[in-house]
Parts: structure tokens; C-alpha cells; sequence
């Protein structure tokens, strides 16, 4: 059922889950045919001379444009700087093309574009090349922002969901679920208690920690768009392995599990910002999570599951009460424009 | 008077003329601080091992999406591919990424990818990563495209406006003002007697060619928004050079003119997607003429003037009468959201 035989685009076409692979595999590639890649996936690797380099891009249209904890310019800088991190390049330089509309205030978008600047600087990656373009009020939504970045891939390394394999251990860098209700509770007006704030910040330094104790690290993934849930289950699929979590494992914090009781949320689909899995030989396991604890955006890390050769393609979680429960794609996004 | 005491973002500051650059002057560049290069031109040339990356973004906005001679697609890919071109660069791989209005026809996003899978063929680019945000209906404007490139820099060129030097000649490759005019035709419902085609094309090929006579090329640009008015101001200043165009030498086709005469437009400042401007030694000159005229893209192209030491910059033409004019940096743009 390509496309689900929709004729228009919807809000899940947007949400990173199964909707949005939809698109990718029954329209943009066939339509764009010889010329692209068959992955097409969140960044590529590409032979250069001696080198290997990574490209990758993103666009990001998150409502409001300030939330707690950041703004669309942090995730403008730190949403590409992870791209090219999970293939575990260093990033080196970005590119910034802003599309305002007209009769934006010019202080806001100065607002935007230091945080674009400071965000840079802590991802230490320079911004080298940009455009603006303008469009009529009522035809955009105040500022969207893409990025691209380039990085370098060090040698021996080679991290792609295709490289998930049966015993490989799956850890997650910390609490979960941080940017999309930060985000939520900010447009709704909700208000839980304690604000939660998003947990938007450069993950290249943590990989870079990771790759140090010389483990051959198989995949990395920040789950962004779809949470958890949705990063998984793509490499499951992109591996031909199955996935098992034991969810009293994962961490949540008790802000994110509360707001998401109280709206019917589950806390494996909600977007992070700052936060990646990774696939590991499991002799290699302890290793890299005593690393990654070492590093302060891995404070929270810990072992949430491993991978196993039964149901591939498949997540399930053993419950909290012993059962199984079957972590499925998500079909789009339940917030949309948290990015 | 740093951005015209503006308070708010106005279409001009997206015409690629002087609000333009007063908007990356007064606003971005102070705005990202440390983090950015102080250049942050249409396009880089980083140093990576002993190759010389070029890269570069540019969002598409065009209104319509499709015109005579091209669409949004076309633009896509061959407006990044010039930008890489025009530090020389051999281009290698675009990102694409698509900014789509809820309830836009997935039909028509499919037509623009298909253009956008062959423009990308006929430049010789590979489509290797990409993303897809959608908006709300009311928040966007069907379709936005935002490409990145990459590319090699030969070694030997070192093609940049900061070159031109006074005795340099001005080249142009062809026929101007051909895609402002196929736009605005289509868009205002204007008929001017023939259909005017937009020239989009992907300029790599003759840039190659010209680099092959082995002349030292000094500056190559494409006068995409502002035309070459903007262009020649930008090169004009950034050398610190005057220029001296001969107005009857600029080719300019019939309907242009036409088109120009009734609307009050001048081709010197309407977008061209699919020429070039070079500033080449004057030794050089006929060569890179006599090669430039091999080639399908620049059967039609022509000295149209020389750099002189005198107003530095300053772009001046002598006009069909006899006298000299000044061709000023436009402020804004005299036609919006054409690319």
C-alpha cells in the first residue's frame, strides 16, 4: 500500500516514522531514479582521496521557536553535528540557509543566529557558507533554518545500522523523551509540574569518547523524529535482527513518564535532541559504558537491551511485569514540528 | 544606518542586493560571532588533507513552482551545482531537503522530484542524503527545497571575486535576464508576445571548459538574484576595482528587452539561473572566448567589458548614446521569490 494511497501530504509524512519512509521509498526515490543514492539516509559516507567524508543535511521548522532548554538555532547546529557523529565522523564545518518571512521581527532572528553561533562554537564547527531567502507573510512561519555539515570519518571506522548483529548490546546515552515534551508542554501551555527542558546538545565529543576504548562501535543513532522506538526499529529492519529492551532498563525521567501518562504518550516515540543508541560487541559493552559514563552527556547512560537473530526486523520490550510487548514503528509523529 | 533602522524582515532583504548584504553584515555575521567564517559567501573552498573542498546551500522559494523552461527542481540542482562551479569546482553530491506544506499534492511533490532526479543526471551529481519536513497547511508554501553541494577544487585554480584586477576582461556566457522574465511572465499573467524560457542550466561543464585553456581564470560568478548589476558590484567592491561594461556589447534578447521596456525593469538587474560573468586576463581573453563558444552553454557569450584601477567599486556602462552611467548595487530585489 504505497503511500497508504493518500493524495495529499499530511503532518506524518513529516514525523520520521513509517509514513515518512513511505515517502522516501515509493516517491523521492523514484522519482529522482539513477541519481540518488539507494540509502538516501540521514548522512553519507563518501570516498574522497584517501579520505572518507561525511555529508549530511537537515531542515528545522520546530513551533515555537524558543522552548525550554534551546531554540531552533541549538538545533539547527546540533541536529546536523549528530547526523554526521552517528557515522562517527568529526564534524568540521556547516552550512546555514535561513527562509524568513517577511515582516519577521529583525531581533528575533538575531536572537536565532547567536544561538546558531554559540551552539557552533560548542560543537566546535565553523559555519562557512550560507543564504537567506524571504517570502510573503502568511507563506512561511517566522524563521526555518536548514543545515548541511561535512566531517571526516577516522580510519578503521565503519558505523551504520546495516552492522547490527545478533549479541550486539544496545545502550542509550541517557534519559529519554526530554525534547519532545519540552517542546509540547511549551505550545500547549502545559504545565507539569517541573518545566522539563530539551535536551539539545552536540554528541560528537561522547562519540569521540566511545570510539577511544578502540571498541569496534557497529551502529549509532540519535533518536530524534519517533523517539527510540522508531531508531530502533529502522535498524532492525536496515540489519535483518530483532531487538529485545527490557524497558525497566531505559531511563526516564520522572517529568517525561508523568506528562506522558497524562496524555497517552509513550515515552519510546518522543524525540530527543541530545541523546543516541548504540550497537556494541557485547565484550566490548562494559567498556564503552564506562566511557560514556565518564563523558557528561553520558552520565546517564546505561545497557537497555540487546540484539538477538529471532523476529528480525522486530522490537519487543519485556515489560515491567514480565510480559513482551511489541515496540512497533510509529506510523508518523505524535508531535509534529518538534525539529 | 546598519539595516536601514528596520524593524521587521521586508522581501528586499532576500533580493541578493544590498539589504541583502547588509542583513549578513549587520546581522548574521555579528550574530554568529567566532563561529563563522568572516567570508560566508555563496559558496566555501576548505582545505581537507591535500584536496581543496568546495561547498555550498542556497534554498529554493520560486512562485510558481513550475515556469516555462523549468521548475523548482531544476533550480534546486543547478543552482548549487553553479555555486560549486563558480570557485571552480567539479561538483560531486547534493543534500536535498524538502520543506512541504500539509495538503500538498503528493503528485505535484513527485513531478518536482522526478525534475529534480534528471537535472541532478545531466549536472553529473549523485542525490546522497537528504530530509523531509512537513508544515502546516497556511505555514509554508507547497514545496521549498534547501540543496547542499560538495565539490573538488583542481589544483591550480584559485578562482574568487577578491582577484579581478584592474586590465581584467568581463565576460559574459550568454543572453541575460531570460529567467527573471520567464518567471514574472508566468506568475503576473503577463504575455509579451513569444514565451521567454527560464535558462536554468548546470554551468560545471563550461566552466570546465574554459579552465581548460589553462588561463588563469580570476573571478567567476553567477548573476542569479539582483543579475549582473549585483554581481559586478559585489566583484567591484570585494577587489576593490572599477568596472567599465559597454552596454551595446551585453546581449540581451529581444523579448527581454521588450519585457523590460514595458515593465520598468532593467536586464541588468534581472536573475539569470543558468549564466556566467568571468574576469580573465586580458592575454586570455580570446581564448577563453573561442572556448567558451565551443560549448552549447556559451554560444552567445561576449567581452562585455574590462576592469580599470579608476572608482574602485564602482560599476559604470557606457550607454548606446555615448555617455556613461552608473550601475549601482540594487537594494532589494525587482522581483521577488524568483529562485
Amino acid at each position: 500500500m504505497p503511500l497508504r494511497d493518500a493524495p495529499n501530504i499530511v503532518m506524518g509524512h513529516g514525523g520520521g516514522g513509517a509514513m515518512s519512509g513511505e515517502l522516501i521509498e515509493h516517491l523521492f526515490l523514484p522519482a529522482f531514479g539513477a541519481a540518488a543514492d539507494t540509502e538516501l539516509g540521514d548522512s553519507a559516507v563518501l570516498p574522497l582521496g584517501d579520505l572518507r567524508l561525511a555529508f549530511s543535511t537537515d531542515s528545522f521548522v520546530v513551533k515555537p521557536l524558543v522552548f525550554p532548554g534551546g531554540s531552533i538555532g541549538d538545533l539547527a547546529v546540533n541536529g546536523t553535528v549528530n547526523d554526521l557523529a552517528m557515522s562517527g565522523a568529526r564534524p568540521i564545518a556547516l552550512s546555514t540557509a535561513f527562509i524568513l518571512e517577511e515582516g519577521t521581527a529583525l531581533a528575533e532572528i538575531a536572537r536565532i543566529a547567536e544561538a546558531v553561533g554559540t551552539a557552533a562554537l560548542a560543537a566546535e564547527v565553523r559555519l562557512v557558507t550560507g543564504d537567506t531567502k524571504v517570502v510573503d507573510t502568511g507563506h512561511g512561519d517566522g524563521i526555518f533554518i536548514n543545515t548541511a555539515g561535512i566531517g571526516l570519518v577516522p580510519e578503521g571506522v565503519d558505523i551504520r545500522p546495516q552492522r547490527a548483529r545478533p549479541g550486539d548490546m544496545v545502550l542509550v546515552s541517557g534519559e529519554i523523551g526530554l525534547h519532545g515534551i519540552a517542546v509540547l508542554s511549551c505550545r500547549e501551555g502545559l504545565e507539569f509540574g517541573t518545566t522539563l527542558c530539551s535536551d539539545t546538545a552536540p554528541l560528537h565529543g561522547l562519540v569521540a569518547a566511545m570510539l577511544a576504548t578502540g571498541t569496534d562501535v557497529h551502529v549509532l543513532r540519535d533518536p530524534t523524529r519517533g523517539g527510540m522506538g522508531a531508531s530502533l526499529n529502522e535498524i532492525a529492519r536496515a540489519a535483518s535482527v530483532g531487538v529485545e529492551l527490557d524497558e525497566l532498563a531505559i531511563p526516564v525521567p520522572v517529568g517525561v513518564r508523568d506528562a506522558c501518562g497524562l496524555l497517552g504518550l509513550d515515552p519510546l516515540y518522543v524525540a530527543n535532541e541530545g541523546k543516541l543508541v548504540a550497537f556494541v560487541p557485547p565484550a566490548d559493552a562494559d567498556r564503552v559504558l564506562d566511557a560514556m559514563h565518564a563523558h557528561p552527556l553520558g552520565a546517564h547512560a546505561a545497557i537497555v537491551g540487546h540484539c538477538v537473530a529471532e523476529h528480525p526486523g522486530m522490537v519487543v520490550a519485556r515489560t515491567a511485569l514480565g510480559g513482551t510487548r511489541v515496540v512497533d514503528l510509529p506510523a508518523g509523529e505524535q508531535l509534529p514540528r518538534i525539529c
